[in-house]
Parts: C-alpha cells; sequence; structure tokens
C-alpha cells in the first residue's frame, strides 16, 4: 500500500462518512479517525430523549458501515490538532498518548457542540441534545421527574417537577415539545396513581420572534398553532435569563421546572484554531469554493463546521449539505489523485426542510412546495427511514414504530446511570 | 382505599413482580419499591453484555407492567432498613430525606449482588454482570479493547489487549464465553485492518472442577468440549489469587488481558441486617415453610434473598424460584387477608436447568431428561421469547435474534459513556 495517497477525514457523521464512501474506488487510503466507535443519526436524537426510541436503533458502528470498503482503516481517537507544515493531524490514543498521523489529503468533519452563549453554567443544569449521552442524560431527567413527583405529598411540588423548559424552538425544540407532550398526555396516562402526567406543563421559549424560524412564516403558524392545541406553551420573542437548579428566568418571569433543555445555540468544533484559519461571526471556517481552506488546496472541511456561502446566505446547518459536502470533498479528492482537472464549485441543492410535531403532523417544505399534515409526516417516515437503510438500523425502527404507532407506548423507559 | 391492608413489596424482580401480581385481585393495596424503574429480565443480560441486544430490550418500566393492576402503586426508591417493630419500611426518596412506609405485610424480594469474597478491590478492574450499567460498561470495555487494540503497532501489545478473562464458570461465565468467542470470530471479523479478531484469546476460569457446577456431569462435559472447539480456554479447579489493571494470576500463572469480567459469586442484599435475623452462612434469611420470617408473620423473603430448604439442600438462586416464592406469598397473603387457611408449605416445583453456548447450541435438564445441541437451543430461545412476552419485549428481541441469526451481526455494538 505504500505510496498511495493517504486521506484522513476526522469526524464520522453524515459528512465524514460521505467522503470515505465517495473514495471507495479511489487509488487512495482514507483513514476516518472519530472519538466515538458510532456514526449517529441525529435527526432521531430527540427520539431517544422521549424514550421512542432506544440509542442503538438511531446509531451504528462506522466501521461496520465501513467493513466492504477495503481501503478504510477506522479509528477511535481523539483528534487535538493540526501540523499543517508537517501534514500531520494530531490524535490522542489512551495506550499511546499523542500519536501524528501523515495525510496527503485532510478532510475536517467535526461539526458542532451546543453553546450557550457565554453562559456555560447553563449547562449542567440544561444539557443540549448532540450526543447520544445526551439523550440517555435528557431522557433519564424527563422519566426521573415523573418518578420522583409520584413520592411526593404537595400538589404545588408535583407540579413544579411535572413541569419541563425547552429553550430554543429551532426543528429540535419543537420536535421535543411534541414528542414530551404525547409522551405525558397518552403513553404515561395510566402508569401513575397520584401524578397525573397530563397535567404536566411543557414550555417552548423562544428569544426570536417564532418557532421554526428556518421555515416559511405560514408553516411556522401552522406549527404553532398545532403545538398550542397539544397542550404546550409558546413564549417567543422572550429570552432566557437565569437557568438553576429549580427552573428558569424568561424574560423577568420566573418558571419552576423539574427538567431544562438547552437547543438554542451551536459552535463549531475548533477545527478553525487547529487550522489557524479564517472563520466568520459563528467560528466556522471560511472555505473556497471548492470547500478547501485557502492556501491549504490538501485540506478540506464539510458540514456544520464549514462556512460556505450560497447566493449570499450561509448554508444551514443540516445533514444534506454535510453529506453533499463530503461526496464533494471525496470526488474532487479521487479527481486530482487521477490528474483530472478539479470539478466545478461546489453547491448545494436544497432537497428541503421537514419538521415533526407529535404522531401524524410534520411540515415540509422544498422550494415552493410547502406541505403540512398527516401527508408530510408519511413523508417524514418514509424518508428518515430510508437514510437509516444504509446503517443497517432500518428494521428495528420500523419495528418501534408500528409497535408504538398501534400501542401508543414507547419502548425504551430507562433510567439509567446514577439516579 | 382507607382500611384495606397495605402490601409493601421490596424489588421488582421476577420475585417481586411475581407477589404483585398474584394480589391483582385480592382487597388490598400494593407497594412495589424498586431503586430503578425497570424490571430486568437478568437472563439476557449477557446478550446486552456482547453487543446482541439493547438495554431496552430486556427491560421494561415496572409500572408499566402493573399499569392495568389498579390496586398497585410502584415507587422508584432506595429501601434502606426495616422498623419491625412499628411495621414500616425505611426508604431514601430524592426530594423528601428519609421516608416511612407503614405496611401490614412486607415482602422483600431484594435479590443478590456479586460478591468478591473478601476482596472489594478487584470490582473496579473486573466488574459483575446483575444490572444494565454492568451489562453497558462491559460491552464498552470488550468493543474497546478492540478499539485501543486497532490503534496499536506491537503485535503482542494488540494481543494483551484482545484476551478475555472470565472468572467463573456458571451459566454465566459459560454463556459470556461463548458469545463473545463468536462475537469475535464472526462479528467482529471483517470489521478491521490491523487487528485480527479471531486472534483474540477468551480464557474461563474456575475454581470448583468444572464447568456449569450445577448441572450434571455429562452435560458439564459436553459444554466443556463445546466451548474448547470454539476456541475458549478452560481452567478449571485454577483459583484467581490477583486481579489488576492488566490482567489476572490465576494459581500462580500471569494472563495479561484487556478484560476481565467476575461472575464468581454473589452476595444476599442486606435484607437479613434489616431485619436482624437469623441467616444461612451466605447471609440469606433462613425463612419458615411459608417463607416468612421466624416470630414475624407478616414478613416474607423471596427469591435469591431467602435460605429454603428443600430435601435437605438450598434451593438455587434461579428466576424460577423466585417467581415460585413470590407468587406463593401473594397467595398467602391473600388467602390470610380474606380469613382463609393458611396454604401448605412452599415447594418450588423444578422446571429444569438451561445454559446457552453460542448459537444453534444449549443444554438442558429437566428431571431426568437431558438435552443438548441444537434443539435444545431452540427451546431455549423458545422459552426466553415467552417468558418476556409478558414484558411487551417479545417483538423486539425476536427480531433482533432472527436478523443476526441470518447476517451474525450484532444490533447494539456501542460504546458509550466516559471512554
Amino acid at each position: 500500500m505504500a505510496g498511495r495517497p493517504r486521506v484522513v477525514i476526522v469526524g464520522g457523521g453524515f459528512g465524514g462518512l460521505a467522503a470515505a464512501k465517495a473514495l471507495a474506488h479511489a487509488p487512495v487510503d482514507v483513514l476516518l479517525v472519530d472519538r466515538t466507535n458510532h456514526h449517529l443519526f441525529q435527526p432521531l436524537l430527540y427520539q431517544v430523549a422521549t424514550a421512542g426510541l432506544a440509542p442503538g436503533d438511531i446509531a451504528a458502528p462506522i466501521r461496520q458501515i465501513l467493513r466492504a470498503q477495503k481501503n478504510a482503516t477506522v479509528m477511535m481517537a481523539e483528534a487535538t490538532g493540526v501540523d499543517a507544515g508537517a501534514r500531520e493531524l494530531l490524535v490522542q490514543v489512551p495506550e499511546r498518548g499523542e500519536v501524528r498521523l501523515a495525510y496527503d489529503f485532510l478532510v475536517l468533519a467535526t461539526g458542532v457542540a451546543q453553546s450557550y452563549f457565554g453562559r456555560d453554567d447553563f449547562a449542567r443544569f440544561a444539557p443540549g441534545l448532540k450526543t447520544l449521552e445526551h439523550a440517555t442524560s435528557v431522557r433519564a431527567r424527563i422519566l426521573g421527574a415523573f418518578e420522583r413527583a409520584e413520592t411526593l405529598e404537595r400538589p404545588a411540588a408535583r407540579r413544579d417537577l411535572l413541569t419541563v423548559v425547552l429553550v430554543g424552538a429551532g426543528p429540535t425544540g419543537v420536535e421535543m415539545a411534541g414528542a414530551i407532550a404525547e409522551l405525558a398526555r397518552a403513553t404515561l396516562a395510566e402508569d401513575f396513581r397520584r401524578v397525573d402526567p397530563k397535567s404536566a406543563r411543557v414550555v417552548l421559549v423562544e428569544a426570536g420572534p417564532r418557532v421554526l424560524p428556518t421555515f416559511h412564516e405560514s408553516l411556522a403558524a401552522k406549527v404553532h398553532a398545532r403545538l398550542e392545541r397539544m397542550g404546550v406553551e409558546i413564549r417567543v420573542g422572550r429570552p432566557v435569563e437565569q437557568i438553576d437548579e429549580r427552573g428558569v428566568v424568561v424574560d423577568g418571569e420566573r418558571i419552576e421546572a423539574g427538567v431544562v433543555l438547552w437547543t438554542a445555540g451551536v459552535k463549531p468544533s475548533p477545527a478553525a484554531a487547529w487550522l489557524g484559519a479564517a472563520t466568520d461571526r459563528a467560528g466556522r471556517v471560511s472555505v473556497e469554493p471548492d470547500l478547501s481552506v485557502p492556501g491549504r488546496p490538501e485540506i478540506f472541511v464539510v458540514g456544520d463546521v464549514a462556512a460556505k456561502l450560497q447566493e449570499g446566505a450561509p448554508l444551514p446547518g443540516v445533514a444534506q449539505v454535510a453529506i453533499q459536502g463530503g461526496r464533494y470533498v471525496g470526488r474532487t479528492i479521487a479527481r486530482r489523485v487521477a490528474g483530472r482537472p478539479a470539478p466545478p464549485p461546489f453547491r448545494y441543492r436544497d432537497k428541503g426542510n421537514l419538521a415533526v410535531v407529535g404522531r401524524n403532523y410534520a411540515v415540509l417544505e422544498r422550494g415552493r412546495l410547502r406541505l403540512s399534515g398527516w401527508l408530510a409526516w408519511l413523508l417524514w417516515a418514509t424518508i428518515h427511514i430510508g437514510y437509516l437503510a444504509e446503517f443497517n438500523n432500518k428494521l428495528l425502527v420500523f419495528t418501534q414504530w408500528v409497535w408504538s404507532y398501534f400501542t401508543w407506548q414507547r419502548g425504551s423507559r430507562l433510567i439509567l446511570g446514577r439516579h
């Protein structure tokens, strides 16, 4: 294998995997580095957090996904820096300390973490939703609040515990609100003797002027109305000022809450710092039209951590941007290795936007097409099962969903870990 | 509901649940207390530890199991003692501290924990297999050893990491050995580039003279031979003298190992200490023929934590003893409340013993019937699916098993938590 160009990819999310797969037939050696052993299907993470799916249903070992791609090697290790001059990626390996991995091409697909806009002290009380550990911890908090409420005598104390505040009304906040409302009103309805789960409060707080800011106004209004019909209290244009053990302060109003979740913002991983590269105001790496780093044509940045403008607007942080970017970069590298001319600049093709609100209701927009209701929900379910297919998880999710749909039950109501 | 006799049950395992269900139609109020929110189907725990099943597949919320039983209330709390004079159970409740729960009848079904025979310092290096947290931690250790080995250059270091030592060759040790051998030889075979998973060593160590000491000698010999054909190294009659970060010392021989598991012994939970009751040498509560505590006819002890002799031999710590004991106690309480005469003494009816060794092979004995091979394996699978049925988990496990059987894959290969 000596002499074959070496492509090192950091991150086994949508972008990194797409890049690796696009190189399947290229005469290169691919090394994919991730700090976890699994690819996570993030669009369904909210279902793990609300006990609908199990962690294993939406995650698959990266090396299992790439097992048949013989030019690809997978390494579970934490990337910590780039020595761009020496063309080496720095990683921490458990038994060996820092190891340098030489590359001819480097693809950074390291994604984003939750951002608390400088209030990192909020993180303790209001976890985000970016990893499986987040999801199982959120699940334990929600189910644990009901369990603790059942042991309390005073109705007021029970009511405080059974208040869930969701900070941020993007797709994740909206999907969480719908799922928690359903969990309380249907799934848990008969399971308690002292607590009435139906009395649980779900409060969705958004600093901006409306829910689903990236969707068309008419769809956002429909989702707003749908959530209110499900009993969700919505506060838009109201910033969160304080979060502590007992609840939140929203625009001067104190809300006692047993569970607070934070999906209000993201910050890019430190790829830009590794490169010493220019960034946009959000900290994402500014890239060339071919997604390479200015002055470093052998380094590419894809997905949420890249700042790429198209028609003057930055590309959104969604799975499709990462998938298409990863695939483009993989093909670009393959062409360069083959001595073929560079491809035209990367162009994102918008496949549309989807958000789901409980069962039987979703909103979908694609170009001028706007759809809401049951048909959009069916499309949502079909598309997600379809994308899961390549990760071997289709059968399990489908079984769970069909079972849940008819029984109103949720199959993964575990409280694990310390309590 | 005032005035109805109050039955408090501690433990939502096989024994506690059976007692609660046997009281479904009795004019009593049942309160079931458990420190977790779920009933755990322990016989399949080794499959979670070896990535075959997900935690949620073999666990169901206790309150979901009892949702339709209107005289039953479930409380998630940690029992800490019994005030037998006042007829009160002491529990720790998160928001309220110590709470006293009055009872007219008390059923203790608190089970056992792993015992290290005085060497509790081993626990850090060699976890047991009694809870879901154990199982996911063992899973992370096994999969993590392969991941770390893939990053190492030296073949000897890789070989040490890829050695799994199982201490204790009862059913759990035997089942783990078979499952890990299969995981390495089949499931992971194609997934690594540097490591050859087939070269992984599985060493089964037993201080006693043979594997499966509770089974007939002829079946134990068959299982021994089967495991050896699968590549498992077996050391019987060899006590473990030392366990540390790097491996074990067995009868003077040092074995470097990346993973060590302990299933060599159990110790009863502290129910005896709560009661100040007499125990057998293992610390289990000595009970009357009706499973009540001597001098305390209103307190019953069932399952692994009870010391009950039958034909001179103590009953084994298996699910069937707990289920039959719990059901007997529930019926006894119902009769007493109804003013009917006491039932005849508890008598365990042996439904047989089963152990499984990888796919297609199990051993079964029931009275004089002894069976080994594929038919026993099919019976094993059928019986386990059947028992899971009442916990709503049948469909998921069945789907997983059929999928795994034909693909040789395992659906739950996640490394979660700190690494």
